[in-house]
């Protein structure tokens, strides 16, 4: 299992300053959708200039305009870029279509996605899944993992890659990792915590700790 | 009814230039989403100091996060801001909260939204409910308004304020019309046209012309 660690709610020179100190422990960094919205490609591009070997990943939410969005994602050094799953069909497809033409990966967000729709995006089985509990759904209603589990418990191990996110911290690892995630991403349990790089290590230790088991 | 001109795929100084050309005939200007993950919020602050008088829109398609997202859309001149109609109820809810925390606008995009979902984003009065065909849907089935169209005849006088786009151009304008809707957003027809200014020109003399009728 990997995990990615999600800069938000930041400055680039915060961003590349973050990557520089917890990174190092993660699997892949991503940029998360308030740098893209608030400085545009520029953080993408600052990211990979700094972390060359990292695999980057671009949360660009795309909704529609697929082939503009995703090019722009990975001529600025993306490896992976991100469209949502209440997109409208076509456009999940271009976006896959133009991930492979590229060369590079993309997820599919599943963000407030409805089951019947999710059953057809497993589809993709190029994808990555990403079961995700918004930041604003947890706000409001608590970082209840129950649906993103239960969509993970469903659709892990059928040969998708499937992805967890939204408000995950070290305590509740141990219950996510039961589904067997090929991928957790977390962001403010590390970015806000006193010392980043200490709990992006602990994060780490814990997952290769638990390594044989999943 | 007012027509707003949409700017995308370009970069900011010809999204100004656009806007300076053809911008003085469309009752309001759009920063396009390709323009906002581009080059992030300065393409909101340079159109905005551009035009201080002008209504800006920033389309920012906000999935989640949404406080972190309208805010920045606003200080940074934006006079409206887009969130979508897909994204959790939640997120619906704190843009329009954010909107009215600022006294600016917002405007509902109901790209991919199913009718049911429509039939509960009505209760935001405030709203401008944008009823979208997407640029990949377009680019793959047609300009076919049989949805939008449907959407706008439904809701359009019931004390709602009503806008149409995707591939919006002057032929389609008149059978559009007799929907009343209370925005009409124009991209392409205008800024691909040989002549924008008068593709622009043309557009605001028809929509006068049909005034009283509207």
């Amino acid at each position: 299992m990997k995990w990615q660690l999600a800069l938000d709610r930041m400055s680039i020179t915060q961003a590349v300053e973050m990557a520089k100190s917890a990174g190092p422990y993660a699997d892949w960094i991503e940029v998360g959708t308030s740098l893209i919205k608030m400085y545009g490609m520029e953080s993408v591009r600052a990211m990979k200039s700094a972390f060359p070997e990292k695999t980057i990943v671009a949360d660009i939410k795309t909704f529609d305009n697929a082939r503009y969005e995703f090019a722009m994602c990975f001529e600025a050094g993306a490896d992976i870029a991100t469209v949502m799953g209440a997109a409208p069909a076509k456009t999940v497809e271009l976006c896959a279509r133009t991930a492979e033409d590229y060369g590079k990966g993309y997820m599919i967000d599943l963000l407030n996605v409805p089951e019947d729709r999710i059953e057809q995006l497993c589809g993709f089985d190029g994808a990555i899944l990403c079961f995700h509990l918004g930041k604003d759904q947890q706000e409001h209603e608590g970082t209840r993992f129950e649906r993103v589990k239960a969509g993970a418990f469903k659709h892990a191990g059928d040969g998708l890659s499937v992805a967890l996110a939204g408000g995950i911290r070290l305590e509740v690892l141990p219950e996510l990792m039961l589904h067997r995630p090929d991928l957790i991403i977390v962001g403010e349990a590390v970015t806000k915590a006193p010392d980043p790089a200490a709990a992006a290590k602990q994060l780490s230790d814990f997952i290769k700790s638990r390594g044989d088991e999943c």
